[in-house]
């Protein structure tokens, strides 16, 4: 049974922060573990690679082959049905002309004083890409996180995706051929992420590496951060809907099944104004789990995670929302608009009753790659700024120096740094 | 001696791959020891925090005597001189102006197929903004936090800052008063990020915690990463000279001084075509250290970490700055504008003779915390963006959400998530 909560309640307040506490990801102890493989990794380059590689994925590598050829590449992309690979291309397109909007723009200007101040954005030099192979095939996470690189203008993009028992669903190469990545690896784990870090023989070094896995790879990378950059660790999935009586509770229920049928601890919360809708979907979720060809994961990720909340105002539901900060926010009410201004700390808004959150995760446009476990109170989505950096620039004329010469030399004498000061007063006419 | 090299010599590759592996930092081991204060904060709260303030600050603190009460803040700013709040108040001033430039634009558009689609971006509720205290008195660091925060909208600001013995420097909370911040805590080290991160019942919790710290602070923003975001972690600053002939030799050798003063493992480089500057420059460094009242740091900073590298041409100077990274570069150039084109990774780039890193530590008005150790390679300095988060917003109507079904589904059973395709199919009219 998925908890059922009433904003109107005594014990509202305590079971409502319990649901938010709630920890849905199994903390597991790989610290140590991820570390010697990076040391190891660090130390014997290819060699531990390929080891690591057959005895954790039974691969079948050697150095020589930890590398796609580019007719291994052709010819699984080959065996991608016509319909398969044009859906691919549809998502790839609409990812692209989305992101073409988020490049940001240089900044070069000259203030009153004269001095040039700026912000300037070049493309991160060479990304990494984790991902996943084994038992999910997402070639969707190819696309959401190389179409933003492409888009950014990143030179190199590095793919790692492990092939247990040296398999690969096909879709992973074809969408990565679409995305126009060519250099890809049959490997996964701590040990790709120590490759793309630290580098290897034949695996150049990567700045920063993006893309989600298993514990071992959350872990690899926290540990590899600093020597490069990295990206979210990324939790289990969320989702919270919001509907008033204008919802279709069938349409609500799917939903979501959908977000459940993740798996590892992924979220489904309902919120809504009506009581009676509140039953019907629960009611209707359980028929529609019932028909699902693959319902266990979705059933008892709901059962154990789902939740039901009735509240009395769409203005509590806001209040609720905000605190929750979910990956995905579906409004499904009569006026998605209004009620959109107000939830402030969201992963993504999805608008009114016929915009599945799944959708968004295809072909919408915008990137399925978001906040979850609360960030989006502090963090975005990925897009294009995760793929670029910005410079400062300043240039002082003469006079212009001269104007601000008095009170910079008077900081840097209340912070002690009297070489700071002589660096400025020794280049002052006297 | 600072190492001296020289790109055409044999073993250059060898000896500057040293120079950029080379630890400034000797990492301290206080992973357990920051795991303990934090547990303690949990579970004990305003107790432990005034205890460990106590017993690490000699603050002389209880519960209730946490905060900096306003009448407080006003006398020690008072207290400050008329030039040092002069002076703070254009740094003040310069640096809002620079910043508002930065705030990033909604968007928010319809594409041909009737698909709502967009950015929309918000400001963080509350963050924590932490100022070292004790050693260092740094107010240029409170505004540097502090203003970029302000300009993004957030609401609560929440600052730390330890007062050991009692003790805090007057230009800090002038500065604070300066920028608007009120919500100031006598408090450092772990503790105080565990208060900001989990709250205490006099200190609430807050989503981002910012701000530079030694080896507990860092280690202790690691740590409570996730349950709310952290900015950089600082390490070591640096600065990169790049001097052909037109340089002054004295100007540069003040700028390699100023940069090394910080300590703490701080490194500046310079990088010239010319071999008579090199050897100018240091014994122009050696003489004016010498005149400098603290020269030991300074002094221990450039002999230990300080490099002079002769080149062949700026063409080669570009390279070798690309592959450094650095925090700060300087163009001590005839022609700066010319260079700055080929620099792709740098934190802050200052334009020409009269530009001195330090202008752009105080009064410059772009922002002086910046990436530190090579991560200039994948990340920014300190900006709006970081007081912000962006939400991505998706709205079908029945007709676009028909035309892009068809791929949404296919996708969705190539990655096996029936959900997910029956999500959008049942809102299909057929």
């Amino acid at each position: 049974m998925p908890l059922r909560l009433d904003s109107a309640a005594p014990d509202f307040e305590r079971r409502f922060a319990e649901l938010l506490a709630s920890k849905r990801e199994a903390s597991q102890e790989v610290g140590d573990t991820v570390a010697g493989i990076i040391a190891d990794v660090r130390a014997r380059g290819d060699e531990a690679v390929a080891e690591l590689t057959n005895k954790f994925d039974k691969a079948g590598v050697t150095p020589d082959t930890l590398r796609f050829s580019e007719d291994e590449i052709a010819s699984a992309a080959a065996r991608v049905s016509a319909e398969v690979r044009e859906a691919l291309q549809t998502a790839h397109d609409r990812i692209k002309s989305h992101h073409e909007r988020q490049k940001p723009k240089d900044d070069l200007y000259t203030d009153a004083l004269g001095v040039t101040l700026g912000s300037r954005w070049t493309p991160i030099d060479a990304v990494g890409i984790y991902v996943p192979g084994g038992l999910a095939s997402y070639p969707s996470s190819v696309l959401m996180n190389a179409v933003p690189a492409k888009v950014a203008g990143v030179e190199r993009i590095a793919m790692v995706v492990p092939t247990p028992n040296g398999q690969l669903a096909s879709a992973i190469l074809c969408a990565a051929q679409i995305a126009g990545v060519t250099e890809i690896y049959r490997i996964g784990g701590a040990q790709a992420v120590a490759a793309l870090a630290y580098g290897t023989a034949s695996i150049a070094r990567v700045d920063k590496i993006m893309g989600p896995g298993n514990a071992y790879v959350a872990a690899a990378k926290r540990q590899v951060f600093g020597q490069v950059g990295i990206d979210l660790i990324a939790g289990p999935s969320e989702v919270l809907v919001i509907a008033d009586r204008s919802a279709n509770p069938a349409w609500v229920a799917a939903d979501l099944i959908a977000q459940a049928e993740h798996g590892g601890g992924a979220q489904s919360i309902l919120v809504t104004t009506e009581e009676a809708l509140a039953d019907t979907v629960d009611a209707e979720v359980d028929r529609q789990l019932s028909l699902l060809p693959k319902q266990s994961i979705a059933r008892e990720g709901w059962e154990e995670f789902g939740a039901i909340i009735t509240v009395d105002t769409l203005e509590t539901a806001t209040i609720l929302a905000n605190r929750i900060a979910s990956e995905h926010v579906e409004l499904a009410v009569d006026d998605p608009q209004a009620l959109m201004v107000g939830i402030r700390h969201a992963g993504a808004i999805f608008l009114g009753h016929h915009t599945p959150e799944a959708i968004g995760d295809y072909v919408g446009g915008s990137n399925h790659v978001l906040p979850t476990a609360r960030s989006a109170r502090f963090a975005s989505g990925l897009g294009v700024l995760d793929f670029v950096k910005r410079t400062s620039i300043l240039g002082c004329t003469p006079s212009s120096l001269s104007a601000l010469a008095g009170a910079a030399v008077t900081i840097a004498e209340v912070e002690a740094l009297d070489g700071h000061g002589r660096s400025i007063s020794i280049r002052l006419n006297r």
